[in-house]
């Protein structure tokens, strides 16, 4: 990410608190992140009076972006039956025992402050976003989950899939640098497996091929970008860099960096001839430039 | 709309308390709809006690529109960390300052009771719709966002998202007698443009293009009917009048009164030569009356 | 149910508790599968002392399903203005007073328990399965229906559409043994009737026509199978036993026992010689297995 | 108490509805109080509408006194570690197995606006008096008490005295017709006994004389009157119709229709001659008609 | 009150900020304590981030006193059954309409801060001082009683004895410059008043004589002190500068400007010759320097 | 504590798993009584399901005492503008950092189970005692207050004082092995201090003098019992085992092991030859053995 990028959304004098990127060698980038989430969360309190109560409760009373997130998703996810502060030990103690899992969440706010140009800034991102939310609640119901702790990892699914709408079986494995745009309606299956820097959009569904039990949900190589409504079934395997056109079924292996698209899906370029692109499309989120190679589309 | 169809839902003696549609001149639209609010939900507390207490906080008790809509949005949209007491205020003042966001919830109001056969009375619009209250409530983070009070405006959008499962950017511009039907899923792009008097059902995408900040969602004209589960990306345009397939994924501008279907979508009748059609479909609500010219259809 | 099955879930020595399927004759069902639940739910609270006080709340406190049922909904659908001792008072009442209401229920269990190879217990799918929640409420709610309380019967529907983003008019006609997985999105119209055995999956929507009032919605025979993201508009029938694939938009009537994919939806094998399939798809929940057969598809 | 006192608190033409006192012999007492009560909702919700929301929630929407009552006060009563709903159960089911509780909380509801000239109403005293609803919780946690369920018993105590800051041991028996007017700071210890028909200001303590297990708590006679700030300790007793001067300390028995005043308390006229009085002093809630014989008191 | 004194509790730079006391005569007395509390507030959050969310929720976002108050009051008061929203629209529509709630609400802010050596800020007072809060929710329900809205006074009495233990009648007049302190276990009945710069410790009772309707509660004079516990009883009437000792009970006038001890209460210095002292001791709080001339203490 | 008093209070077999007091000396006195308040809320929760929820929510769920009292704390005192989430990392981090409170914890668990008769079990002072909670809570406060962090202190101060009605400034300095019995009402002042092994009824006062700043509240030697009600004001000192009697007003100090009761106090036998008693009162609770002693005492 371009230093310039993130510097240039600063509103007035605080920004010009706000670290530069790439961090010193000195600074690992989870601390620089959560100065910049102070920094911005410090700004907006200024500036929006109405909203500095919420502000200083997720974001500035607390030490560290491990305590804010597990407050947050604490708060967000608990219920009349499921305490919040029940939530928070949980989250507190993952985030402490799985170092892991708090560099994920800071390679998940790289991804989206990157790709997502309605992202403006790492806070709005920690704070708003389902999406992402989602994510680092799943990591945790999946950590829960190796743990052989598998009736609370489906209870937090349970919350998830009600508060965010996003539906991630415990079991599922997901890399890092995730970003899960809208999100809302996003299913993920018990054996699917998502590679990492993927970006998938809303009701994207990665599903199973019926009620047999064992490994029968997709496989998504690194760098894929899925497009809205896409529903991908089956063992199958959708090769790195490749892009799943919007409202697109998949059924079948789909090959590195090559593109589907349509109901059923088929390869821009067709099947023998695909048309190979080098970019990645999960980092560009260029969800439509295939179109003009796509023959079936005219209106 | 027929003053009959409104009257004819009455049930019971209360209903002849209704006043008839259109109001007299000396009476605007908003004090017309919001007596015939209060009737209803007096006729309904009398006949249903366990729902009078709802009716009571949210309806009976409050001296105007504007002020029930508050009441119900701050009590629907409030979290742990952002109160509902906080919320009326912000939507109190919102309505009071901005007094076109009053005139937009009565023509939102008559648009669904006018399109929606499934909607029985005005008041159940105003307390159960979710795309109705998820579009009030955006018109609100919208106003935050073109005074410049973007966080506040983001941290909405976040909970609209949450609570109802529509996903509006603050920036997106919406007009006029709007019907969000079922609404689960919609999800409006900083860019995008809805006119006036449009239909939107659920599952509905008005998504960018990549990653590119700058003009990249779609512009809706006024009147169009856009079907379940249409995905509809990049700035384009769709012609007023048009009208979009369940499920299509459109990626080009659509010409008005013409219909896409299909995905990847096609104008009925053919690039060329399109079916032309007359009414507004967004009035008619009209989702099917194509499928004996649509082509590729089989079964 | 194969016992086994059921059996092998067992975690440790609470397993050995579990009572066998099928119940002896001198045991109900109903009672059969409340014994289970218990079963499973103790197991899970020694395990789990994380997990014992929602357990102990929801299930382990409770006489009978129909009570732990009641008590989990109205914590679920709660909100501010609709008290969870209100909704309580609703559900026990219903449950009591419409038996079949409770058979429903166990039906539906069966079937979650016997189709889905991800529900790892009945407690799981009665506590975490926001599709069985969601029908669960939505038969309450088309009970009020029929008894004329539409005011409440709607508030109820609206509740379960911002809970569980399952939108399903009161009206609606539900058969026993339905499997709603992931459930998120799904949308079924007024006049809509789903038979028996009916597995359907989430962004799911049985939509109507157009505003004009009357019978418009689908009418779906019983063991039928509807894959993720179809969208079935209008007054038309699928067939018993007919499979509708992911994605698909079905505007006619698809016969019974045969496969409809596609936007637009065509029969696999073809309009005049449609491949029939023996196997009820609802119960297989198989998603793929006829893109074989599937002509259009190619990757 | 006279009708006519009951008939001139109403307001308006809904008092016309009140049935008057004693209720026809066909009536039972309760159905008249609740006829009584719902009348003064009614009238109430009319004349108030911010307050019909409450009303009809706690009052109006219920079928029996013994609903209603249950549902204000697991709902006064709860806390996030003791649901509403777990507390409505448990006071609905207490009150349907024991019926004599309901005819206490009527015997109560009688006395209260018999004595107390600052109850204008039933329902006022049913929603409002903290006293009333603290002896009426503490009666559900001493029948929890003689059926050995006893941590439930003294969680209810403690519910009781976090709320009410009232605290009554859950084994003190405590008779009908009781008035606990103002009530904050209320102690009963664990062998106290009180009678019927008495009436105790707020701060009175009912209190032991040690650390010695066993019977050590006053008992206290009907008819008794205890004014404000009195202390009673140690197992003695105070004889029916005795009156105890507000702020005395009381540690000998009191004889009947007595007057004990003062710190050290002392009979008025003497212990040898104490001045005899004829009327019940719970009934006139007489505080102060001792003082031109109290010899100490002068200013 | 001095300036030197509120000045001298400033903690480091910010209190540079605190402007001084008296206000200048271009500002009212209300500007410039709600400009010390949002001092003050910025003070506390800078200094603990801990508290920051508290703070601008319940100080640094309003406008005003009257809606900072207005908020916080309706925080506290709510309940499951009367929602903070609708208290919310009542203390802001008392607070705008009735100009003279906000002139005592400073008025008892002054007095507390000049006579409480404990009270450190006016924010501490006006967050936590529930004998503070309570009156100022009294005074509320006091102006609501005289629009003849009685049941909704009533309840909000409830709401103050239940939350605050603070229990007094709305119809009971208070004055302005009032110190309740610390407050628990105060009654205050139906048909007393309380004069102006009185200072009232906790547990103090102005009750009635009986059950007789009419006027029956204590008139507490100017200037008055009663210290904790004590009982007063009866329309007795309290004399101006009058001083109450705690524990005292009083049942007839005391002359103003003496002190009235013990239980039975007496005149320091005897009836005939009282002592009389020249201070205001609600102003001097000087609750023990009577000691001396107090002819029956000894230890 | 005998051991075999606690023994004793086992109830059927699992009493059995009880460890017996002294601990052994491998184990220290917070494991023992830990393990104790285990296997009673495991027996409890066994007997009592519809308490399971909240002993395992408060109790079993958590590996310490320390941990177990932060969370039922926080969800006690939280509101809706102080998070139970902040509360908890709180009193987590204060119990970590100062294990010199859980030592206080411990001391005063065994205080009151040994003294006070109506103290079933650990877990019930645990769960259900305000007066120890209140310490508990306040020794937190004193912390704060003691790092400088006085605004939060207050803050905390102010919410035991609304929920328990316990008001302890944070300043005023408190002993280990406290019984706060019943407690409501208990006002403690700044500069107030509590020796060790204290025993004190509800409604006492340890007072200030007026409104000078200064050390002005009492100091209370170790052993000291004080009843119910008793006013003590002023920097007096009420000597080591001294008993002060229910309702007893004290300005003057009081010698060791001497008992003063009434109001205005004496001593019991005498200014000059007072009885001094060898026992600690505060370990007796023994309230009433003086009357005969005491000649004004007549009834």
């Amino acid at each position: 990410m371009p230093a310039g990028q993130v510097n240039h959304n600063g509103v007035g004098p605080a920004a010009a608190m706000v670290p530069t990127y790439p961090p010193p060698e000195s600074e690992t980038e989870e601390s620089w992140v959560w100065a910049q989430i102070k920094a911005e969360a410090h700004r907006d309190a200024e500036s929006e009076p109405a909203l500095a109560s919420f502000l200083y409760a997720t974001v500035l009373s607390h030490p560290s972006l491990a305590r804010s997130l597990a407050f947050h998703l604490a708060n967000k996810l608990c219920s009349s039956t499921l305490l919040s502060t029940l939530l928070y030990d949980l989250f507190l103690h993952s985030f402490s025992s799985s170092p892991s899992l708090i560099s994920a969440v800071v390679a998940d706010l790289l991804a989206v402050r990157h790709r997502d140009p309605a992202c403006a800034s790492f806070s709005h991102c920690l704070l708003n976003y389902k999406g992402f939310l989602a994510v680092q609640a799943h990591r945790v119901s999946h950590h829960l989950w190796t743990q052989n702790r598998r009736p609370l990892a489906l209870a937090l699914q349970s919350r998830i899939a009600d508060v965010f709408a996003v539906d991630i079986h415990p079991a599922a494995r997901i890399g890092k640098g995730i970003l899960l745009d809208h999100a809302t309606g996003v299913v993920v299956g018990e054996t699917a497996v998502i590679g990492n820097n993927v970006s998938i959009l809303h009701h994207v569904t990665l599903g199973g091929t019926g009620k047999a039990v064992g490994d029968r949900h997709p496989k998504i190589g690194d760098g894929v970008l899925i497009g809205a409504g896409a529903t991908i079934l089956g063992n199958i395997r959708i090769g790195e860099g490749a892009k799943i056109g919007a409202g697109s079924v998949v059924l079948i292996d789909v090959p590195p960096r090559t593109t589907a698209v349509g109901n059923p899906a088929r390869l821009v370029g067709g099947k023998d001839k695909p048309a190979r692109h080098d970019d990645l499309p999960s980092e560009s989120m260029d969800h439509t430039s295939f179109i003009q190679e796509w023959s079936d589309y005219i209106i």
